[in-house]
């Protein structure tokens, strides 16, 4: 699992050593540095400027200025604004995927159910709650009548999957006994939003919004968790 | 209650009959039919297009001509595209006010509490799914970063307002030993999430998507108070 919330670095790691970064590079020698960092700069500067501004208020002019490179430099890496969009997006639904995928490993074999839901719903609230996950999950909905099919993909690749592999880790439980969860993929909604869905909420409307306090974390986690296993314990 | 989902006449009624319609009218006469009739028709078209396009994608060029009116009558009766969009936000939380309103006063007093819960869970899942107030909510979390003072006012007026109907209730029901909610705001989040998460989620990140359909409304409903009562009850 990672070790803590999603960061800025993570957003800008995840992009800059997308397709294109390796395309037309020879595989013995790597990415020229150069020009990962070129693509790097790039990407950071267009999910700065996305993030705050939006797509429509935000131009390949701005990004190449923030970024120092030209814009032709933007468009040789990139092909376009809308490209550069997709992207970023789809980047971080990398993250997702990885937090996903730990969280089934360590929860179905959990000796201890109770404390690990525990600790997963701590995790999760930390990450989701982070405000550059906020503002970005704030960035596909506002885009979502422009980019249907990108908004649905990143709800299908980052929610979804995590969804998904609780769903897996519940059935699992399921099966050897510790929980009861004959509907494992309504278990994990309601486990989820137990956990995240007044936080998130608030979170969305509110963008000077600080991510919760440790204590009000641990005490959020701890009653979602109460909760879920007084109905499926 | 009311009767079913929000829908557009309501975005449109509420701000139509709001504080600028009745400025400079004589009480005795009430509000001048033509003049309410024209800032309703420029309600209804801001309404479509923020909706459609949001607020960068939308002129008043474009609001005058979809209501046909001239740019200066939207000028003269809303002052600017700010303000328009503004009272627009605001007025439709009056349906969440009155929903909350409803709320409180038949589940405090409910004979039977876990029906009376079903009941409002379904109720509630209808309103807030329906694609019009999905829409509404995707445009305020939009805007946010531009507008944060009235995201934050329209969280706490619409589903702020509602929770706090609900904390109401639950301490009320508390109060007769109906529920073991000793901390009835956590409850009413619970509650809440249980019922809407999933589905609410889904929705912004799909502008296509359909609300859900009777069948799979009534199981959500009813899978939600399930849970909610094996821990509160």
């Amino acid at each position: 699992m990672p070790s803590g919330p999603v960061d800025d670095t993570l957003l800008v790691r995840v992009s800059a050593t997308g397709p294109a970064a390796a395309q037309g590079t020879p595989r013995e020698r790597g990415p020229d540095p150069r020009s990962v960092r070129t693509r790097a700069a790039v990407v950071e500067a267009a999910t700065t400027l996305f993030l705050r501004h939006g797509y429509l208020g935000t131009s390949v002019e701005d990004i190449a200025a923030l970024a120092a490179v030209s814009k032709r430099t933007v468009y040789n890496n990139f092909q376009d604004k809308e490209r550069l969009f997709t992207e970023i997006v789809i980047g971080v639904t990398a993250t997702a995927e990885r937090f996903a995928d730990h969280l089934l490993g360590a929860l179905s074999d959990a000796p201890d159910v109770p404390a690990a839901l525990g600790e997963l719903a701590r995790r999760h609230l930390a990450a989701i709650t982070a405000p550059q996950v906020v503002r970005l999950r704030r960035l596909v909905v506002s885009e979502a009548s422009r980019f249907p099919d990108l908004a649905r993909e990143y709800h299908r690749r980052a929610p979804g999957r995590v969804l998904a592999a609780l769903a897996d880790a519940f059935a699992a439980l399921h099966e050897r006994g510790e929980l009861a969860a004959p509907d494992p993929v309504r278990a994990a909604e309601h486990f989820s939003f137990l956990v995240l869905g007044a936080a998130l909420d608030r979170a969305m409307f509110d963008p000077e919004s600080e991510p919760p306090a440790a204590a009000e974390l641990e005490r959020v986690a701890d009653d979602a968790v109460r909760v879920f296993l007084a109905a499926y314990r």
